[in-house]
């Protein structure tokens, strides 16, 4: 049952997506050749615009001037308050909660020797000549917990000028959930962190 | 939090697809970010080419020539039964169980007068002239169960010559399926469809 080599070309392409596998590529691929032919030259004019797109120079989202729209805004750039992400989605995830009104930055990922991800692949340089120049007070690390996390978090506090207060997100009991279904380390976690009422 | 007008417009594309809804077409959206220039262009060339596919007269199958590479061997093209699929995902499964050596036909779908479906819009017309200019002596109706796909082949049975032996696949447990977890509907068949040993 061989399919035409463009088609495989498409399946092979979206089995990189995460949480993609052979048979939903098939599946979508096979949905995909039903589209008109507006419609796929369309979406390849944007695929093929994708890596012309600009960064934010402050926290490396998309943005089409050298700042983003977030970033750009005055209040944000008089913040002494920078929120430290992992990637992209972490940073549409706090931004989105509308609970942070600060600057971010994002590191590109957490330090990972097995995956050969050093700090030197990480924007953490950047981060430091950053807090030194916006004469930032507070660091707000929104690292995902982790092995890698953690450790990218304590490295990073190392680096860190002491007059500068560096914390991490809280880590708890997540809103709806339930103890009953929750793991021993959240709960754990979320003992350690319980606070006054 | 905007995201730029190329990458909004692939996560609507992406979000057609059957399984995807806009987180998940989010996360596949920026993933797509990090590919390079090269595998983007790629991508859409492939995708440009899509309806350029040829179909295989036969079965509806892609196909470079008239024919598909199934359809067009002789074995098959002699073969008196003919089994009747709803779409190309269908004809895939049977034919990758490697238990079937006829030929094939899709129909486009089932018949479904609420979603504006008749027998018009479905390969039927073309099924019955097959049949008689085919010789075929035996139809293997391999539509899914539902309501629909029951009425499609009590309607394709009634368009019949009533020479022709209409059958239709077997329904029951599947195998490794487990009865303590299928639904009553399942098993009924299964029941109804015992063999003597």
């Amino acid at each position: 049952m061989k399919l035409p080599a463009n088609l495989e070309s498409i399946i092979n392409h979206l089995k990189r997506l995460p949480g993609i596998g052979e048979k939903s590529a098939t599946r979508m691929a096979l949905n995909i050749c039903n589209w008109s032919q507006e419609t796929l030259d369309n979406l390849s004019e944007n695929l093929k615009s994708l890596p012309s797109l600009g960064r934010c120079q402050e926290c490396g989202f998309f943005a089409d001037e050298d700042l983003c729209s977030v970033c750009k805004s005055e209040h944000r750039q008089n913040s002494r308050v920078i929120c430290v992400v992992e990637n992209i989605t972490d940073y549409m995830a706090i931004e989105n909660s509308g609970e942070y009104h600060g600057i971010f930055h994002t590191l590109g990922g957490v330090l990972n020797p097995l995956m050969g991800v050093g700090p030197e692949e990480l924007a953490i340089d950047k981060l430091i000549e950053k807090i030194q120049n916006k004469n930032i007070e507070e660091v707000i690390l929104a690292i995902n917990p982790s092995v890698e996390g953690d450790a990218t978090c304590a490295y990073i506090k190392k680096q860190m000028n002491p007059n500068v207060r560096v914390q991490r997100i809280g880590f708890g009991i997540p809103m709806g959930g339930s103890l009953e279904y929750l793991d021993a380390l959240t709960i754990g976690k979320a003992l350690e962190n319980r606070k006054a009422l």
